[in-house]
């Protein structure tokens, strides 16, 4: 088949035929239009993008160096190696060829300097690094001056951690999945560029435009079964996805106490910051002075 | 297969055998632990119990009616005629019939006192109707003088709403779906003393019981697709149903202003209630002057 351009068509999207290149045309101006939509980046920001090499990251960070003078940002990315062996040692260099291919700046952050890995970690390792993750970016933008932190959790992961938090009983947390959070107290904004976009899009948007990525799954992911539930929704409610993350910009923002961790300083609700548990629980040698 | 007492079985449920006594015996303990648990009812209320004649609010009246004295509560119940044809007719016809059979005395409302009936109503009926049921409930209640109003809203019926409302935007709704929600401004507290329990468990009760049901579903029913659902989720995801009930009754209670209705006084959030809107959009003649 053929594109409406005339070159030789990649993928059907809603009965139309695309080439490469309207494809990727029409993925970019589907992210412009929702940053745009909901204010995720504003005009004059340093944003810091978090960059883990697969996928989605790679086509966000791919979208917004297109963007970045329409959209008069100024862009950077950050890496975080989380010490998980092989994967790790991979995304890193992914991470590293992909800002190189992009001209993007890259900052990379061993978590290993803060005294262990998530290699190390044998019981609910996703949580430990997400929270990991969270810390690292946030007190790394902050410190450097970024306006703002854009991370590449597409449609599916937002509608899949609604589910879980609903699951789980911490639905409260559903609002860290909005689109754009504002800074407040210690925290830099976040941002999602990727919030409206499915994953089958990241995944085209990067094929079609020939960019590097880690098609690996982490070796510790977490069972996939969340994400799988929302296909299976969507094909009994078509529109489910898009009605929760509407739903979910509906809501209003409620803010819990916040204080400064009594070991590092970084913002928390406890006395203790999680992270600062997590570096007495899993660590070795601490070898950055908090 | 027999049950542990020796009597015939009727059910296998969670790898035990039960005759009806034995179910019963232990669906009621469910139902008194359910409401010690969440403070459902309390010693003292004089509570209101709405009845449809369908399994669930069936269920709920007899068990209430078990459990009367044991609870400290003064039980009467309503039943609302909402005028669709024959189900109507049906429905009252049970709901008088359940009521004899288990001596509680009952009041019943015509919503043609209003003025119009949900037989009228082409489009939307549900909702329509879900919101004349929560006026007169309400209404009659209080002017009545009861202390809360009972519904018969089982498990499924809450989890297919908290997935409905999330879909559609309106998750703070979900905030209704408490197990108990205490009166304000001019509410009577709301109750809903199956919150855990499932449909089959009161439909296995009913039967056991051997005590009346209108079996026919509402002809004017909306699409089964969201219980369905609860029905699909929970087989990839066993607890789902328990962990989302939990989850709600750890949310926080968000309020919204209240004022009085400009016609006819009842609480509202709009100038005007949605029931005066309905009974003008619906209305043919008014008997009962607001």
């Amino acid at each position: 088949m053929k594109c409406e351009c005339g070159r030789e068509a990649i993928e059907r999207v809603g009965g139309r035929y695309y080439c490469k290149e309207c494809y990727s045309k029409r993925y970019l101006s589907l992210v412009e239009r929702s940053i745009r939509k909901y204010g995720i980046l504003k005009r004059g920001e340093k944003v810091l993008a978090a960059i883990s090499g697969g996928k989605d990251s790679v086509a966000m960070i791919a979208a917004l160096k297109e963007l970045e003078d329409k959209l008069g940002i100024k862009l950077e990315a950050l890496h975080i190696n989380l010490g998980i062996g092989e994967y790790s040692r991979k995304s890193e260099e992914v991470s590293r060829k992909v800002c190189e291919e992009l001209d993007v700046p890259l900052h990379v952050v061993y978590l290993s300097e803060y005294g262990f890995t998530i290699g190390d970690v044998k019981r609910k390792a996703c949580s430990v690094c997400g929270n990991a993750k969270r810390y690292i970016m946030n007190r790394f933008a902050r410190e450097e001056g970024f306006d703002v932190i854009a991370t590449g959790h597409c449609a599916e992961d937002i509608v899949a951690n609604v589910l879980k938090n609903l699951y789980s009983g911490n639905f409260e947390w559903s609002e860290k999945l909005l689109p754009r959070i504002e800074g407040y107290f210690k925290f830099v904004s976040k941002a999602k560029p990727l919030y409206e976009i499915g994953e089958k899009e990241n995944l085209l948007f990067v094929l079609s435009k020939g960019i590097t990525f880690l098609p690996d799954e982490c070796p510790k992911a977490p069972d996939p079964k969340w994400k799988e539930l929302v296909y299976e929704i969507e094909k009994k409610i078509p529109g489910f996805k898009k009605g929760v993350l509407r739903s979910l910009v509906r809501r209003e923002k409620v803010e819990s106490e916040l204080k400064s961790c009594k070991i590092c300083g970084e913002p928390t609700s406890a006395e203790i910051c999680q992270f600062c548990r997590n570096v007495k629980k899993f660590g070795k040698v601490r070898k950055i002075p908090l």
